[in-house]
């Protein structure tokens, strides 16, 4: 699956580095606000450091697998814990040439889910760190828990970044 | 991940055996029209025999993850290759009761997915076997393809049936 | 994969409760030095916890995947990450009868190895955790570590235990 | 896991095109007589073609995990699997150095076995197919039977290739 490639408006020259807000400011951007199922999950970037990102979203009706016991959908908490792995990948100092580059290479080779407990919850967090980083190969691990710090699911997927 | 447990209107006795045209029906009801997420994604139930089952969908915009591209979120391909390996599992000749006590047991252990191709199209196909059925335990193979026939991801899913 | 089914020669009740010291001791005995394969990894039990535990073995010529470059073989890898989860659901005070009950019941349903970095080392360390418990599916995550503490390898299992 | 780089005493130039049927004897050379591990597993490769790979072996004690029931070591599965994706990756019509090349880049980003049937039986076949090739990534998928066409086994691994 290739990640997007999101013509910025940039006023900034091509080699011109990215400051980290720049970068975080962008990869919320980007990734949430215009790709139209992340818009849809409702997900919303609340930590996005070097070593690990944080994602927060609600309950909501749509989300849900089980319409009489309000669990999340599988299908969601896969998309979920995609996201945030990949998330992670994005945080660099970069030009902003290179920033596109990587953004243009970059997709997800694999993804497995370990379906834990029911996904209970109003408030939900998916949370990543990288396993292994690389100049070709990136492998992440996200976690699902919801406002009780109930351990609802966790992923770990396989990145190509270069 | 628990799946849903529905409440039927039925009129039938707990005991009576539903035919399979019934069993169908209540499939594509409870899973796809009852199921907001699977609803949001426009799944639609084409085939659904004993040794597979067939979903279609249709590009829409909400399901891209990359929005210049067209190409399809991988949250998207790993739910509907989830949806696809688990509707083939209620493919039973079995009484109202069974039915009712089967869908309130089942649920998925693991899901793993493998992007072999960028998701471009129009018109979609997941398509669902069996490689372990089993009182306890069954395992699905799903694959996705395109209205061109190139097979854009597979997803192996574990699920507990008993 | 059923596990297997060790016939001991028990002069203990079959309703006896089993001492930990006990369970620990037959779980070294027939997992590791009655299982032809475990042997020939040359694995020994360190730790046997409730919660966790460690497995550790040496490089030898066998092991090795990469004749020049002295690496472990991955399949070398999978098998200690397998064995070590599978470990873990055998802690349990539980009586005669019980103990050989589960594990005639036991198999590993599948198994996961993503190889993070080179196996290069002399001493290798297998620690084991669950992730989910259960009286009908468990799930293990383990870890493959050298010497030096470098994180050669991780694995998530999913087992029948009931 | 980086696999093996394993200097042949080539009295080829490094830029000769090797036939395909010494492509095939370096291969089994290689990755079986060489590696002492798969030596141990006893493997022999049967064919060797652009498409598929298959290897054969013969129940040994060693290989067992369930001394009683004669029940193939899961991590002996994982191994064979491993293996028989891997080797259909060589084969290619390349120069000698390109050979040396690849075997040294090449390596096994992750593996994931699914265990269907208990692993019974004096004969086993080891299968694979390349579901996904590239200059980087490849992804193939491999399966386990026995001489009753019994499917034991199956995976998918992920190789760096480039």
């Amino acid at each position: 699956m290739s990640l997007p490639l999101v013509q910025q408006d940039d006023s900034l020259p091509p080699d011109a580095m990215l400051p980290q807000e720049s970068v975080r400011q962008r990869v919320s951007d980007i990734f949430i606000y215009q790709m139209p199922f992340n818009r849809e999950l409702g997900l919303e970037l609340r930590e996005f450091e070097a070593d690990h990102a944080i994602l927060v979203f609600d309950r909501q009706e749509r989300l849900v697998g089980n319409a009489l016991q309000k669990i999340l959908h599988g299908g969601v908490i896969a998309a979920g814990l995609a996201w945030v792995g990949s998330a992670l990948l994005r945080h660099h100092s970069i030009s902003v040439q290179e920033f596109h580059q990587r953004l243009a290479r970059m997709g997800t080779i694999d993804l497995r889910v370990d379906y834990l407990r029911p996904g209970r919850g109003e408030h939900f967090t998916l949370t990543s760190t990288l396993l292994r980083g690389g100049n070709k190969i990136a492998v992440a691990r996200a976690y699902l828990h919801n406002e009780a710090q109930v351990h609802i699911a966790t992923a770990t997927a396989t990145y190509i970044v270069g």
